[in-house]
């Protein structure tokens, strides 16, 4: 946590292990640029208020505003108060998912029947968090870049591999003082199968 | 809420005036069962568990874990620490939505360009939940029974009138001992511009 908490308000570039997260905090006007270094990776951004932890990322009310579940360039992320929290300034994507909690030890045992510990963006944000103050069950929907979901006309969710290659990115302006939970997916089902770094550069 | 709250663990039946809330307890095995007496009315139903309120409904792992946004007979609802909290066992009607926050002050101002006050399933929930010590921050995205929400192929999301007839219903089981909010839709744009009551039963 030290060497993420020291990025607080500079400029920098880091780079999310594989299976891994990191918490950090941006000042109102910050941008986030998240980078896919080798593509078909997903990270999961979750975030709450600075100064006031009640205030946290919903997709429901985002969802609702912008009345598409595709957010992309130019949309608003709301916080649960219905305040701005993100606004997306950039895309080389335009495939996100905001429907789906990050994946938990509890999803791959209901899911895939996984015995045993496995490595999720759950707890990997809610570690990260934890220095913050900030509790598990704190941590809503998260918006999921690069993860690539679809909703067929019957309703059924499909988890497909990300349309993102080598290099692309998504840049997110904060509306707001925030601290950011931000991961390197554990899933298998999420990145077709392979682990992979995520990027990020706070400006 | 006094005669709402004297319903605890007893069986009954109650009429929700339109535009309102209520907020009732359930044990465990209890089963809630919610009527559309006139057709086309939504109804939000948001949950606590009672001795933990750290512990609530969460639109996301119950997506995830069902793999569809329309959950009906059969499925699971789930809390956010992946605990069952509802199972679905009767439904006539197979529409409901699970993307979408409670209608707001907020949302008819940026949706509507609402001048004013306007009543609002979020205010009704969180004035409901007040007396068992929930603060409005803690409600999430809920699930608006009969409400009839399309996603179309390219993700845009379109709110159509219920789908519901005079007399439809569904029952959700209790799968623990549960504070329940449930409202009588504030929404134009979710009944088809009728504003009408909502009927529950508990047994």
């Amino acid at each position: 946590m030290t060497e993420e908490k020291s990025l607080t308000h500079t400029a920098g570039c880091c780079r999310i292990p594989p299976q891994s997260g990191v918490a950090f905090t941006l000042r109102g006007g910050q941008i986030l640029r998240i980078n896919d270094p080798f593509g078909e990776q997903v990270a999961d951004l979750y975030a709450f208020a600075r100064d006031d932890h009640s205030c946290s990322l919903s997709s429901g009310r985002s969802i609702d505003y912008a009345s598409k579940i595709y957010l992309t360039k130019g949309d608003l992320l709301y916080a649960n108060n219905s305040r701005p929290m993100f606004r997306i300034v950039d895309d080389t994507v335009g495939r996100h998912d905001f429907l789906l909690t990050p994946c938990s030890q509890e999803m791959f045992e209901i899911l895939y029947q996984h015995h045993g510990h496995h490595p999720s963006c759950f707890e990997n944000l809610y570690r990260a968090f934890e220095p913050y103050g900030i509790r598990p069950d704190q941590i809503g929907t998260t918006f999921n870049v690069f993860m690539n979901v679809g909703v067929t006309a019957t309703g059924e969710v499909q988890v497909k591999p990300p349309i993102s290659r080598a290099g692309d990115f998504i840049e997110l302006c904060a509306e707001m003082d925030l601290i950011c939970g931000l991961t390197a997916c554990s899933a298998e089902n999420s990145n077709n199968g392979s682990f992979k770094p995520i990027d990020y550069e706070i400006r």
